[in-house]
């Protein structure tokens, strides 16, 4: 493939996004949120916003806003993801659909396009709660869906609270909190994203859209026991709190597959953390989620049983909108095959009617004509699912994943793939534009 | 009990050290080598040893002296312990004996007494290992029994090796290693410690002294995984590192019953430790300990099985020298029968002929007339265990612990038996310096 002036756009953000925040020893990426990593990523965004002209702002919740016409006008087309990382995660999960946020706007505007409604590209802050636990707290904070007090009161595992951290990075942790004029400016949303999970590349598709988000959600177990010496310790005198943890662990699997959902114990803290001490504290955190909301209930009641548990996180069924759905997945269909991408990128298969249908349990694409690109369901949460719960018209466009890995830093997408989703974005915001679905004119769910 | 001048000393001691590297969260101690708590630790030792005008001095690894006569002349009569502490440990394991040290020093200068033979007061560097994972590093380094290639290369959490962090602190990693000029002036050690275990309470001794330390290791277990996203990823694509862990754990207390042993988990580190990743790698460390060398290494084999597991740390069983174990059980309990301290403290028990023989597995001590301290074995390590297992003729003293907790911050001893601890020492090191078991002049094994 020959690599175009928008291309070479998109691998230039992505050389100078490449070096920040990255561990030498793993790979991976650690940008925690309103880390130094982080405001580097926040300063990047800003250069951007400003090469391009667009009008940029940090709102009160601290998420970066760049527009492309007044929003204040006539509420806006709105696409982009966030840049904070999982720790050691990859380079794609966030930063490709913002950095392809402005490569779809400088793709419109080469070829001449003036849009009829303003185009925002926003990166949500703290998306993926690496730090303080809690996911999306940019985008659930924005839209009224996490309260201000519980935000300001999460502490990292320094014992830093979001309230000290947003005061040292300048920011005032009052302010946070629903943010309805922001809200007001988002007529619909569009995030591109990279696809976690595998299922696009068994259909030869570069590119795919989002049928639903699974509910999921994140528990806080609390093991306690009896700190003690660990040599000296009689077996039958001991609490060690690593026993009840190790034991729910296992349980999790079984019980995960007996209810046809996954469960994950990703994090743990032992306290006090010695060699040679018995744990007298262990808290872990289960991530749990499946497309029955009940069996994940299920699954967490019976484990929970006996133990100390919190839920930190509740994410229910995100369906999103089926008519801006299927209008996505024919838009992004259409100009792929214009742009001769809408076949399998280096293997050349180009889909046949079944790339139109749903991989997995979603459902076919409205308008199949063998050019919409394949509907699918995700078992990731993103700021997408958060304001399409709150009620605004939202959709999602995956690039292809060839091995499914994420969260990880062998994660990855090839560079054609990333200008599919490049090409099928802005031929996305452009429809948006001149016609598709507006704010208040939702059509089916 | 009527507080002594020596006791006010003691006390004085006491205030003065327990601000230092207290959590004020957990309240326990987190007192690193070579962290800045730790670094304040010394400059305490250094002003104890000035205000007694003893000659002090650091050797090339770190360790601390104090001494009362020149151990060029002739080796002297050592004792001491250390100042760091497990993390969250508790306030005596260790320092106890480094300011019980000073105290009897105190206390046969007030009685008039001019040793024949140097004292020496000695505080071990990282005798915990909770900084670099390897304990007795002072002691072993000095004797000759760690490498000092391999010690330059354990690194801690923050991926600072030993190395990097002597040069911070303004010591040469280089100059680590045997050290025999510092070896040859200890003629004999007595380590005053607290009890690890709750053997003293119900004989109603308030001190006791060491008959052997079991065998005792430290292995590092790495479960491999593949990290990928926790929500997208089927059960059956997961290669999840947590499970063998925590299969692990459960296996370790099965065995452990089984072999008649002691074995811990006490400290897991997760990679990236994201709740939303499936763990790609675990890395937990064993702690296991018994009176059967044979039964420790059986269970450790048994649970390597296909695991990637290594020794970080073997200590084989400690007798004490029979001859020094028997004089000391046996000055000690007279000193504290002259002071009125040969009961049991508050419960105002007096020990029969019981309280001279062996609790749990120990030996009855030789020369017992009713009078010597009780003799019992501990699960823990000690440097006193390493310079015995390095040649030096070396002998433990127990002060009571009522609980038995230790390596937490409920590890507790009263007073009343930390005075007892201090009579007891200071009559043992009158008498190591009168006569006693000399420097190649070793009685019995």
């Amino acid at each position: 493939m020959v690599m175009s002036a928008e291309s070479q756009g998109l691998q230039g953000m992505w050389r100078a996004l490449e070096g920040i925040g990255r561990d030498g020893r793993t790979g991976g990426y650690r940008r925690d949120a309103w880390s130094p990593a982080d405001l580097e990523l926040r300063e990047w965004f800003a250069q951007e916003a400003d090469r391009r002209g667009l009008d940029r702002y940090e709102d009160r919740n601290g998420n970066l806003w760049a527009w492309w016409g007044d929003p204040d006008e006539r509420p806006g087309v709105v696409t982009g993801s966030h840049l904070d990382s999982v720790r050691d995660g990859g380079a794609f999960d966030g930063p490709l659909g913002v950095a392809s946020a402005f490569a779809a706007i400088d793709r419109l505007r080469d070829r001449g396009f003036a849009p009829a409604r303003p185009i925002g590209v926003v990166c949500f802050t703290d998306e993926e709660g690496a730090r303080f636990g809690v996911p999306c707290v940019g985008s659930r904070l924005l839209a009224g869906l996490l309260d201000p007090r519980r935000a300001r009161a999460l502490a990292d595992d320094a014992g830093d609270t979001l309230t000290d951290v947003l005061a040292r990075a300048g920011r005032d942790p009052y302010a946070l909190g629903r943010d309805h004029e922001a809200m007001r400016r988002i007529g619909v949303f569009v995030e591109l994203h990279i696809e976690q999970g595998r299922g696009l590349a068994p259909l030869g598709a570069p590119v795919g859209v989002a049928s639903a988000i699974w509910p999921h959600g994140r528990w806080r177990f609390e093991f306690r026991g009896r700190t003690d010496h660990a040599g000296t310790t009689a077996l039958n005198d001991r609490r060690d709190a690593m026993l009840p943890f190790a034991a729910t662990v296992l349980a999790a699997r079984e019980a995960a597959r007996e209810h046809g959902v996954v469960a994950t114990f990703g994090k743990v803290r032992v306290e006090p953390g010695n060699a040679n001490a018995i744990p007298g504290r262990v808290t872990a955190w289960l991530d749990a989620r499946g497309a029955d909301e009940a069996a994940v209930r299920r699954l967490v009641a019976e484990l929970a049983d006996g133990h100390e548990v919190t839920c930190e996180s509740w994410i229910p069924l995100v369906a999103f909108d089926v008519a801006l759905r299927d209008r996505v997945a024919w838009v992004a269909g259409r100009a792929l095959e214009e742009a001769g991408r809408a076949g399998g990128g280096e293997n050349g298969r180009r889909p046949g009617r079944g790339a139109g249908k749903a991989a997995g349990n979603g459902t076919a694409a409205r308008g199949d004509d063998g050019r919409a690109v394949p509907v699918l369901p995700t078992g990731a949460g993103h700021d997408a699912g958060i304001l399409a719960a709150a009620g605004i018209p939202s959709a999602m466009l995956f690039v292809r994943n060839p091995t499914g890995v994420s969260h990880s830093p062998e994660e990855h997408a090839e560079p054609e793939d990333c200008q599919a989703g490049v090409v099928a974005l802005a031929a996305v915001l452009e429809d948006l534009c001149t016609g598709g679905v507006r704010r208040g004119h939702r059509t089916g769910e």
